[in-house]
């Protein structure tokens, strides 16, 4: 039977860096479902069992709330009355939501003309002010960084130490669900700061003894935005898979560290193998995801014969479909049939029945 | 430590009206959040205590998976090879998603020019065609029906019985979170499904002595589609909450039932005080739902007066604010600065420090 989940921290709290002085700003973010996806075990056969990590149902609708409960809360500790970050897609949301939450106030900047203003809806809703300053995103970046040194306002974005903290805990709750960790963890890697965060999870519950094994780490890029995978900075990224279009990852270095000790890899999906992958959980196993989680199952679908007979392997799903609903629009015009006679026949010919 | 949550229909199996020989279409939905909501509670006082069931975290993003789960598999198993209904919301989008996922062809009767596009995203994405047929909704909801009828294919509308046995499970999780049954349960009423699903699960649960007590049900209507309210049928039913703009509902005999067996009250609320607890609820609590949902904070906060000190109060949020985004957005433009100069003074100014 089921108990009052009280958020991650709570949860969590042995893993975790707080005291029983942190201000626990919480949406009872976590204990998201781990959802078996046959079809895709079936297109790989070998007796695999294949499950999503569907992070996208989080308070904000994807895994950054994870980190974000962990730096708000901490924030708050350290007495910061606001929070600031350069964002233009899931950070901002979880940074607005959590802040709003926990009564400081959250700022989004971003480069002027760079987004529409419905990829900042969430962010406004949760009560950020957006400011839209003139110049690129690296400029918006340095002026998150010199606020946060000047002003008493707490930078949340990926440097922010306790992010990686707060979303190690999605590992912890593959293994709590199976029993054991899986033999693969396919994940999409835009920043590297989840690969980075679920390795950690998987390392801290082995050595704690939760898990006998660590899996091999299978990290997925954007083919035109795959700077781990070349191995060297892409200057211009280029994706429909915007959560994942980053050029030169801030955590590099420990995904690195990730993919080596786990015997794992960094191989790119081109986004047309994104899409297919997008449309097959949507229209197959009912399951809506942002383009870029889909990432992580077009790359177990790509790379399908190096799979170990009977393997148990988890796909992490980054983020909600809703996010982005007009590429879900444009993939999905053939069935909608429009001006139809209200007639028992015609309608049963167009449904082939 | 938690636990795989296998879905609603393993986890409350005893409950309800399957056998070891029903095929379990789930996507594991239910297990939905409980959020304490500090702010409202302080604006009523008297130590009460408030929490809003946050069912927008269900797969499809709204609680009408809860009654999908149920129908989808008790269609499988009577041997359906498909799905049908008359819906531009929620529920064309668990029908969809639990359809394809359980291998059933997923159908959806719209009136032509009735909604825009955007509105069947979801449905599309999940695989269902979408016909849109001459006529008015009156006209669709007789398609469908026929249709149901004269082929293999299961009605899945609010006419299906099955659809309120998987909607009681939301009654049993916040007992099952709190321990007890809350004093007071505030919730919309559109359709009033969900109003008469929750009496109906507090009842069995009371009868099974897992609750001390039974909730007040308070349910609240749009002012201007408020049949209930009124007692009789509206005609022309008018709000922005679209998940209840509904004249004439299907279950209003069980919902009165439901109001008077528990001393419960029907209560219309404007459409300007739903959006003010939307927006109250996402800027200070950091909980983003549709507008319909925000009827039920809107009416706990009109009816703060009646409230007995410190009572238990559930407010029930039926769906993700992520599936109207522009209405999101029409609310928040004021928090937008654009065309900023990149000056830590000049953006300091604008956040106020």
């Amino acid at each position: 039977m089921p108990q009052y989940w009280p958020g991650l921290i709570e949860t969590y709290r042995q893993y975790l860096p707080v005291t029983a002085e942190t201000p626990v700003v919480t949406l009872n973010e976590g204990n998201t479902p781990l959802i078996p996806v046959p079809s895709v075990a079936a297109e790989i056969g070998k007796q695999v069992e294949v499950f999503v990590k569907y992070d996208g149902l989080n308070p904000t609708g994807s895994f950054k709330d994870r980190g974000m409960t962990m730096a708000v809360s901490k924030a708050k500790e350290a007495g910061a009355k606001a929070v600031i970050c350069a964002s233009t897609g899931n950070t901002s949301a979880a940074a607005a939501a959590y802040a709003s939450r926990g009564g400081l106030k959250p700022f989004v900047i971003i480069p002027d003309g760079y987004v529409a203003m419905g990829k900042l809806a969430q962010a406004l809703v949760y009560g950020a002010d957006v400011i839209a300053i003139e110049g690129n995103f690296d400029k918006a970046l340095e002026i998150v960084r010199q606020m946060a040194d000047a002003y008493p306002i707490t930078l949340v974005n990926s440097l922010n130490p306790y992010r990686i903290e707060g979303q190690k805990t999605a590992a912890f709750e593959v293994v709590d669900a199976l029993g054991d960790a899986p033999d693969w963890l396919c994940i999409p890697v835009g920043n590297a700061g989840n690969i980075t965060a679920y390795w950690r999870g998987f390392c801290e519950y082995h050595q704690e003894q939760r898990c006998s094994r660590r899996p091999r780490m299978m990290g997925f890029q954007a083919a035109g935005a795959a700077p781990l995978v070349h191995g060297h900075r892409v200057e211009d990224p280029q994706t429909l898979a915007t959560a994942i279009r980053i050029g030169n990852p801030a955590n590099k270095a420990l995904a690195i560290a990730a993919q080596q000790e786990s015997g794992g890899e960094f191989n790119p999906v081109t986004d047309d193998e994104i899409l297919a992958a997008y449309r097959m959980l949507a229209k197959q196993e009912g399951v809506f995801c942002e383009p870029a989680s889909a990432a992580s199952v077009a790359g177990l679908m790509k790379h399908k014969d190096q799979v170990p007979s009977g393997a148990t392997v988890v796909c992490v799903l980054t983020g909600n479909g809703l996010k982005d609903p007009d590429i879900a629009l444009q993939q999905n015009t053939d069935q909608f049939h429009q001006g139809i006679a209200p007639d028992l026949e015609m309608i049963a010919n167009i449904m082939d029945l």
